[in-house]
């Protein structure tokens, strides 16, 4: 099966999780569970966008001959004070940026183009230029207007949406709730990060990483005790975690030696498997299973392999579930910075470094990117999809990239 | 002052926060606050690439001549196990894939190229081919020696990070504290984001919106009071935040008119100027002070340039204190998606979205970015740099562009 039609199916299964109410202040990261619409229009007043003074713009007509006019100062507006006293022909307030500009002015002049003149106790302001109607001054409704859509279901939020809302007073989000995702790592080869090493053995360290994805992704990861090599007990424990959790996510015992665990369980259990093999490098053996409309994924022990399995196929699905609209990594085309010449009949998903020279993508695949390797996965920022069609990629010729999580924030 | 230099004055004043020990498994985002070493060599065993027969590749110099050869099976070896019987000549064990490769062995012969017969109860394995010494073995270190360098100080942990950690047995990170930043909002028209709405007020939106910047730069925002526009009441609450946390910011009040609190505030308070007016639109009126050695930045009421504000000035500082090496929005060259003929004196950041056209970045400014706007912070996903001498800046020309936080994740 090929990747696109494997990631297709996989989520075709998920189904978005119940939704929940949060404060607003909890809502990074989250998903809108509905539309928001704008319960008044923003700005919900003529706001003066200059501090100077609010006039009538036809009051200033007689500037164009030349002449000064002189308009009498009938109060002074700050941020969040309304005022009482219309302006009438002749009249002028003070107006502070921000503020709501009064009943009968249409413009606001700058306070660095005025001048004050006290008579009798009565302040008059000095203006040698006429004025636009409209300008300085932003309409009520410029932004948006009552009913206007404010923030699309399916919306992630982060500053820019927790602005919106908390400008119209949304202090509480429906959301949807976070999937949760069982980890469970299998083979009795491996010791817990806690253990001290020991001949032959190593330690469990992809369900740490994949717990970091799952929390990348927006899931709820729980690390599950890691299952030895036996059958029935792996079959039993992953049955549990389907019931208990929103996806199980397994890694290792996939390979095809005589200890493989996991394609054995999902074939002679009760799981309708939707595949267990991808013609992808790394983590051809890749299965994904489906119980009562939860999903298994059972991922390779090799870390590269696990952790590209993870994004592919596991991500899409913990989004889905969240309700995010862009499932699957950003993709781009990019230039390819080196020759990379390890080509067969799987498409490669290479790790790699992206960099922007002169405003073009360059794309330059990792020094070693074997399945088994763990230790560049940390050093990549993107995935290099080389095609099984391309015999020898050569540097400068066009390559697509998915965009690692996180690659330059 | 430009930005750059204002940039580098600020962060001049901030140094990395006291260290901690946290568990692996809580550390995403976190840096490292000491250099990682390896421990031992990675892998520690010379491991077997392939399920298949561990034997010596001298054995089978004689399927060159087109025999074929018998080797005995003496042991089988899964994942975990280290196996008591070297391999002499003659002999083989049944190896899966990451298990310990015997003693003796050179090699491992995949198990499709292979085929069994027993004779007299005892098991052989037949072979075709002759094979290289080191085939399908990864040696032991062959990704990392002992003591080689696996993190460096100031290292952001993610999945990779986390994974090279586990890998080692290091389940407890000594990383660098969260700086907490306090939030003040100014001025008497803001309502909180509760309150139903009044005429001529505003919601206090930015407060949140900085809350969930300073979680995004990995700090821990604590939202505080909005201030009213009294000089004495800001400055007391001002020296009291910090005195109590590592940074402090406020939005609004700074702009010219009559009820500007925070520049008298800094001007008469016993705090340090550093600059209070950047060449830069928007937030031209960005003021930065230091007191005992703890920033307060004052930024603009207006939510676009609160929002730019803070990522040029604020999130460079939480992320020095986090221990973090690259301090600024990643800077790209790309090509303008569209005319832009808003120029001035000042440098403006536009808000814009990247696009990949061909491998080539395009940066297309938002329809609307004043700095009142608050409308489109959402929707953007760089900043594009417009520099003064620009005088009209028009589409297929080169800009730089910031990297929004999270745009591609």
């Amino acid at each position: 099966m090929q990747v696109p039609e494997a990631q297709a199916l996989a989520t075709s299964y998920v189904h978005v999780g119940g939704e929940e109410q949060i404060r607003l202040q909890d809502s990074d990261g989250r998903v809108l569970a509905s539309d928001m619409v704008a319960p008044h229009p923003f700005p919900a007043f003529a706001r003066s966008g200059m501090d100077g003074y609010a006039v009538r713009s036809s009051d200033l007509a007689a500037c164009d001959q030349g002449e000064m006019v002189w308009l009498k100062v009938v109060d002074q507006i700050p941020c969040g004070y309304v005022s009482s006293i219309p302006i009438k022909q002749g009249l002028a307030s003070r107006i502070m940026t921000g503020a709501q500009v009064p009943e009968g002015a249409d413009a606001v002049v700058m306070l660095e183009a005025t001048e004050l003149r006290v008579k009798e106790g009565v302040t008059y302001v000095g203006l040698k230029r006429s004025i636009d109607t409209g300008k300085n001054i932003t309409p009520r409704g410029f932004e948006l207007q009552e009913g206007d859509l404010l923030l699309r279901k399916g919306t992630c939020i982060g500053p820019g949406e927790i602005s919106v809302l908390a400008t119209f007073g949304i202090h509480q989000v429906k959301v949807y709730r976070q999937p949760v995702v069982g980890i469970f790592s299998t083979g009795t080869e491996l010791l817990d990060i806690t253990e001290p090493l020991e001949p032959g053995k190593i330690r469990n360290s992809n369900t740490y990483m994949l717990a970091s994805q799952i929390r990348e992704a927006g899931g709820v990861p729980v690390i599950m005790e890691a299952i030895p090599d036996d059958i029935e007990l792996a079959r039993q424990k992953v049955e549990e975690a389907l019931g208990e959790y929103d996806i199980v996510v397994t890694t290792g015992g996939v390979s095809v030696g005589d200890y493989d665990i996991m394609g054995e369980l999902v074939t002679s259990g009760g799981l309708d498997m939707l595949f267990n093999k991808v013609t992808m490098r790394p983590g051809s053996v890749t299965t994904a299973a489906v119980k009562d409309g939860k999903l298994l994924f059972a991922l390779s022990g090799n870390p590269g392999a696990c952790y590209v399995g993870f994004l592919l196929f596991v991500r899409p699905s913990i989004r889905k579930m969240l309700g995010m609209e862009q499932l699957y990594l950003t993709e781009w085309t990019a230039e390819l910075g080196a020759d990379y010449s390890k080509v067969n009949n799987f498409t490669r998903f290479v790790r790699g470094r992206l960099a922007v020279i002169n405003g073009r993508l360059v794309a330059t695949p990792a020094a070693l990117d074997e399945s088994s390797v763990m230790i560049t996965i940390k050093d990549s920022d993107c995935l290099i999809v080389v095609p099984p069609e391309l015999r020898g990629a050569v540097k400068g010729q066009s390559v697509q990239v998915l965009v690692l999580p996180g690659a330059f924030g």
